[in-house]
């Protein structure tokens, strides 16, 4: 434990490296972040673990690595990332690790220590979420070995939207599928969520406990989430990170007899139809192209009519989904755009916003064509009655935030 | 056929009897009305058909005829049902019979004169609507032995909606689903929704063609629609009666992972799980207790805490459906309440609306409470920026309208 590294008057005087690992099921990323200035020190990724063209990029403080991994699985790429870390910097110096796990179920609902017991209630929940808690857990067993001196947090998906109220986190089936179960809305993406909306508040002037933002974090996965008085209230992603909008792959809200129908069409078992929404769905099963918002886009400029409809269902899903989320919220003080296709494709945005000129949301096309980079993220129109903002996300920040809140707490129950 | 009973220089001067049969699974509804003046000459319903307990109601002119009919199927039901009619008016008077069909599919996008190749056409979109479509057909069948002489004419569920835009009407799922399998939205209750909003239009003065409307059909079945000049552009059912809203037995929305999840926890199949979230989850389901919203909102005063939180859940998930239904209008003229629940439960009206203030709407609380009986179905504050209403539906109504149009159609064309 390094706790002591950190001052506890409220204060941080004492500069800490927190190192952030995001492990998921065939590649590992990796940020060390000083703080609080939050400057990245270093950053990269090992991906297509498992395979021969396995291979990692890392960028230790502007000496970029890039090293071939022939069929190294995650425990070797870690090592190697972290061999090359700390020919550059004292091991000694890290101060905690953060460790991104999607699934914390109704039992984690903040950052939370990682021990052998939390370990064993994360796998427990694996039920929920067979394809990311399980290598999430292979990261943090790896990085425990490598790293045993250091308290290691666990900072999960789902915490921040733990206290949605139940009319928005419950479904309308049997019970006791809920209690016994688990079935129930939990939502993900609840770091990007808070990152972005915090820093929303601060660019708006205000508390963000007095706001009610609407979030929308588009990339590969797609979420929006209603934000007031700090907590999110409601988000689009439920039990699984396959409901809501419309995504590279994933089908988003369907009917919810098509499964049936399909099994009955085409004699598909329900395992063959699920993992068919999950890969081969959403926006590469609508246009049959690219599940590439970027790839579309293009396609739809030179005349594909099935890649310009998969991207006006894009849009129009999420600009229901976020009407739909304003309910939860009364007033809507700001719209926030993040991920890959929220920060870079101002096609999206302006399609989006066209469908909520109800809600008063009107944006200025310049500013969007400029992806607000000239005005401090803002995309809206002089005057219009709802700011509508383009932020960067950065969960490694938001992490590393987490992290030096646990060890600050953890330093205060010490003394 | 009796066109010849219709004038056909636009005023109807000629008096026609249209009988309404709506056929289904146990049970046949029928309605015989004197048109143009809507004046409902008999109405009733044989239930329970195929027990022992089937019985039929049958007021023909305020002679309310109870008679038990143990074991008799739809067949011998229509027959008692017409001899009981013909014993009080001629058979020949019958100028046509509108049957109610669910679902019409992408092909029948308005009322259609019946024939063999309709019907045919009508039992091939069964794999679309297993169990509504058969026993729509049985009765057409049933009653084109009956009456033989006369025009018999299909008015589909679907076919108000089958002007939604693609965005609308498409899932994000393999697009061969589509064009395969004929998997998107189509919507359901278009006779009620359609008939609701012209009436609304009439009330607020206005022309069903200028008006932006939402309306909500809350019943055993429930669905929400936007309706801008005078069709339907998005609506909450979508290939099923299953999506969208919560509803007396059936979930609506769920995430579409959670059909695999259930499989694996329990080892149900794929045919129980939608079994069950057709016939034991929505209000049932929640509450444990009934899936009759007046039971639960007695039960919810007396303290039953969930049934309060099915209750709810019903009017969150409504107001989120408006809401997103409200992108497609960009205006709302006025939102409109029918059905069971929309008519008569002032309780769900005052939460779900409490849920709009964002949108302008704010209800009267003592219009809400009377039911908008004494101020023309308006229940609104006075001087709120959107008016709502309660307005009675009546499918068999708008069934004998499109009947009548469908008429005087042919006999333009036979001219």
């Amino acid at each position: 434990m390094r706790a002591q590294y950190l001052s506890v008057n409220g204060v941080s005087r004492v500069w800490n490296m927190i190192l952030v690992i995001n492990t998921g099921s065939s590649s590992i990323k990796m940020a060390l972040l000083e703080m609080p200035s939050e400057r990245v020190i270093a950053e990269g990724a090992a991906v297509r673990l498992g395979e021969e063209e396995a291979s990692l990029n890392w960028n230790v403080g502007g000496d970029i690595q890039h090293v071939a991994l022939p069929a190294a699985g995650p425990d070797v790429a870690m090592q190697q990332m972290l061999a090359i870390l700390f020919r550059r910097m004292d091991k000694e110096r890290i101060t905690a690790v953060g460790h991104r796990v999607v699934h914390g179920g109704e039992r984690f609902i903040a950052p939370t220590l990682l021990d052998d017991a939390v370990i064993a209630a994360i796998e427990e929940l694996s039920h929920l979420a067979p394809l990311h808690n399980p290598p999430n857990l292979l990261g943090i067993r790896a990085a425990m070995r490598h790293l045993p001196a250091v308290a290691h947090i666990a900072v999960f998906d789902t915490a921040f939207h733990h206290a949605m109220p139940l009319h928005a986190s419950l479904y309308a089936v049997p019970y006791r599928w809920y209690s016994e179960y688990g079935v129930r809305r939990y939502g993900f993406h609840g770091t990007s969520h808070h990152y972005v909306a915090q820093q929303a508040a601060d660019r708006l002037g205000r508390s963000f406990s007095d706001c009610h933002l609407l979030t929308a974090h588009l990339g590969n996965g797609c979420s929006a989430a209603a934000i007031a008085g700090g907590i999110s209230v409601d988000t689009t992603m439920g039990m699984t990170p396959l409901e809501g909008l419309v995504m590279g792959t994933r089908s988003g809200d369907v009917d919810p007899g098509l499964h049936d129908y399909m099994a009955r069409q085409t004699g598909a078992s329900l395992s063959e139809i699920t993992a068919a929404l999950n890969r081969q769905s959403g926006l590469l099963g609508l246009s049959g192209r690219s599940n590439d918002m970027r790839a579309l886009l293009a396609a739809a400029d030179e005349g594909d009519v099935r890649a310009g409809l998969a991207v006006d269902i894009f849009c129009f899903r999420l600009a229901k989904a976020l009407a739909g989320l304003a309910v939860s919220l009364g007033q809507i003080d700001a719209l926030i755009f993040t991920g890959g296709i929220g920060e870079h494709a101002d096609v999206v945005r302006a399609k989006t916003v066209q469908h909520l000129s109800l809600l008063g949301l009107v944006l200025d096309a310049h500013r969007n064509s400029e992806h607000g980079r000239l005005s401090g993220g803002l995309i809206s129109a002089v005057g219009a009655q709802v700011p509508v903002l383009v932020i960067a996300t950065s969960e490694e920040t938001m992490i590393a935030r987490y992290v030096v809140d646990m060890l600050q707490r953890l330093d205060r129950t010490a003394e």
